[in-house]
């Protein structure tokens, strides 16, 4: 079984070919810069083949052609025609509440993704995109939507409402949604494999550090509370999103005349590290040598991350009444060594203590607290492409 | 030395009139619905002596001079002369960050007081026209200012700034400033005192849940970190305002047509338990009610309320590398037993196990966990007037 996983967003095409049977990919890459100046593919095969070249495409539909030339291309690509694409995968922003899981699309469902447009303007419209645009190219081939919200429907009403009027729930959906939710559910599947324990047994605190940050309390394979809500903006540091803030901060800054796109931009793309840092970057590893270089806004943003994170563990450890690991994954979990050591350095009252020799590692599933620790600190890769792949297979064999 | 407390909101003055030598009370009351129709004093006397009465009152000053007549009444009263009061000592909201203490008032303390309205627009006015009031009466006796963000200037950076633009803190004064800190500050030392450690060795999560609530994490005399932040509206569940919530939020609701001051209202008025509960009270002993009736708003409004708490707690155990003690206080805090049951049987996890019999007390200090508990649970009533009382009497010492 072949299955392509398809990620639209705004501008790009990001696209994997699994060959399912044993979970390899055959080939990768995307298409960025759509309806920009200058767009571009990126294409990687299995073998180590690596390429980027100028894009001649005006929108999403030619990128997927694209794409597909590359596919069957005699020299550079995997397969010998269109129609050994078995399945169709497509990551899906927000499903709301209409989607606690993944769905064969049909035009129900793409209504359905459509009404969500509200909660994910940006995103939405463009995964609508990718999966039409695959429609028309692969008429025969099924597609199916793989939800970064799903995951999180398995959360208690307790957790997901607001303290504010319910009317406001029933009448504008306002609730926390979470997000990473594939991201979130195959690290707490791998972690699970990873420590041989089943998924439905283990309560797991998931970190998901790349340039968004997420974490989830995940007990016995439900989600009992996630950080993100409504929208991807609460919760932990981020690059350049502000986090959890005081409500009434943006009361105060509308009343100094602000305007909400305004703000919205603010706490969307000038918050987080590259707020606090103030030197210019929201880059986790700039902001870990600007500090090492002496800049104190550098250092406050690192401790701001660091306490913001161990304050959540410690939170969700508390709520799940214990746990038996803390996963890190996605750029900074997977790969920033000293971040991991500061946050896990820290949870000596949780009963999880550092392996310093184990914590060198990168991008490899590992457990890198000390045997003796009662809740363990793993650094598990995160695979958010293969979690579409393999719930594609599984929607597929559901429906057969 | 005899010391009278005041608190003067913006339709309200309450008092309390201290024999110092012993801490004793000897009379308090308020004066309220000042400006308002039907004003009324009530009047409380150390022997049990209690009454209420129409106060012929137009503003604060009026109602302070009622106030003095009733302390020196020769029936009711309990001063011979108004010369016994020997010093004032005034509530004050909103400090910023000119003030990390308490502080003798002159022109100076009054300008900085002014300047920060901004920050507390309803309640530092009131508190100047109290101090203001107290000046024209007591034109000889000192007035001491206690504010409730004092206790908080202790929190590191990495607390208190929020993680955006730095310019927002520079320009605007946005940053986190905790507000309750008098209370936190009078149960950190009075469980210190009650457990027998010194309140600088000692580290300890104070909460304080009265109609408004708010967390602290003590750190050995200091605070590492609180719920509340620039206003009084983040944190905690608490009786009609929403504590944290995704700042998204906000600018949906922004973009779906309502102002400001709707959402102002809305999520200071309107949401919290009222919101959630959605049958009419934000009381918790009126949720507690209808969820035992059967009332499915109610019971998701307490187990959120328990939910949050929880999460608060175990973040500011970790944050804190453990703790002795978590400490309740104010009105659910100290009486409302079913509510810290909840919380406390969900605590076993960081070590702390609920002592059902020691339980069933109600605004009295007690050790409410069992004695193998490594993070004791601790019922501590608080006293935010007494602790004004000391202060004052405090900076007069030093004052000399």
């Amino acid at each position: 079984m072949k299955v392509l996983v398809v990620n639209a967003g705004s501008s790009s095409v990001k696209f994997t070919m699994y060959r399912m049977a044993r979970e390899q990919v055959m080939a990768k890459g995307l298409v960025e810069r759509i309806g920009l100046k200058e767009p571009r593919l990126i294409y990687k095969r299995h073998d180590g083949l690596e390429f980027e070249e100028p894009a001649a495409v005006l929108d999403h539909e030619d990128a997927l052609k694209l794409i597909c030339d590359k596919l069957v291309d005699p020299e550079v690509g995997v397969l010998s025609d269109l129609a050994e694409v078995q399945a169709i995968g497509h990551r899906v922003v927000h499903g709301a509440e209409k989607f606690s899981g993944s769905v064969l699309i049909k035009d129900d469902v793409k209504r359905a993704i459509r009404m969500c447009t509200g909660l994910a303007p940006l995103h939405n419209p463009a995964n609508l995109g990718g999966i039409e645009a695959c429609e028309r190219v692969f008429p025969e081939v099924p597609n199916v939507a793989v939800f970064d919200t799903a995951f999180h429907q398995t959360m208690p009403s307790y957790s997901y409402l607001y303290a504010v009027p319910y009317e406001l729930y029933e009448e504008y959906g306002i609730r926390k949604y979470g997000f990473h939710g594939t991201s979130h559910h195959f690290v707490g599947e791998a972690t699970a494999t990873f420590l041989d324990r089943p998924f439905d047994e283990i309560k797991l605190i998931t970190c998901h550090l790349g340039n968004g940050c997420s974490i989830a309390a995940i007990n016995k394979g439900r989600v009992l509370d996630t950080s993100m809500g409504l929208t991807p903006l609460s919760g932990l540091v981020m690059g350049t999103r502000c986090g959890d803030i005081d409500p009434g901060v943006i009361l105060y800054l509308l009343r100094k005349g602000m305007g909400v796109d305004e703000i919205d931009n603010l706490l969307n793309k000038k918050s987080g590290l590259l707020g606090v840092g103030n030197f210019g970057s929201g880059d986790m590893r700039d902001t870990m040598n600007a500090m090492e270089q002496g800049n104190p806004g550098a250092e406050t943003a690192v401790n701001m991350f660091v306490h913001r994170l161990v304050f959540y563990i410690g939170g969700y450890y508390s709520a799940l009444r214990g746990a038996e690991a803390v996963v890190f994954t996605g750029g900074i979990g997977e790969n920033n060594i000293p971040i991991r050591a500061r946050v896990i350095s820290r949870l000596g009252a949780l009963g999880c203590f550092i392996d310093e020799a184990e914590n060198q590692v990168m991008g490899k599933p590992a457990v890198v607290s000390t045997p003796e620790s009662k809740l363990k600190a793993v650094v598990m890769p995160t695979d958010e492409e293969l979690m579409i792949a393999r719930e594609t297979i599984g929607v597929l064999d559901r429906a057969d």
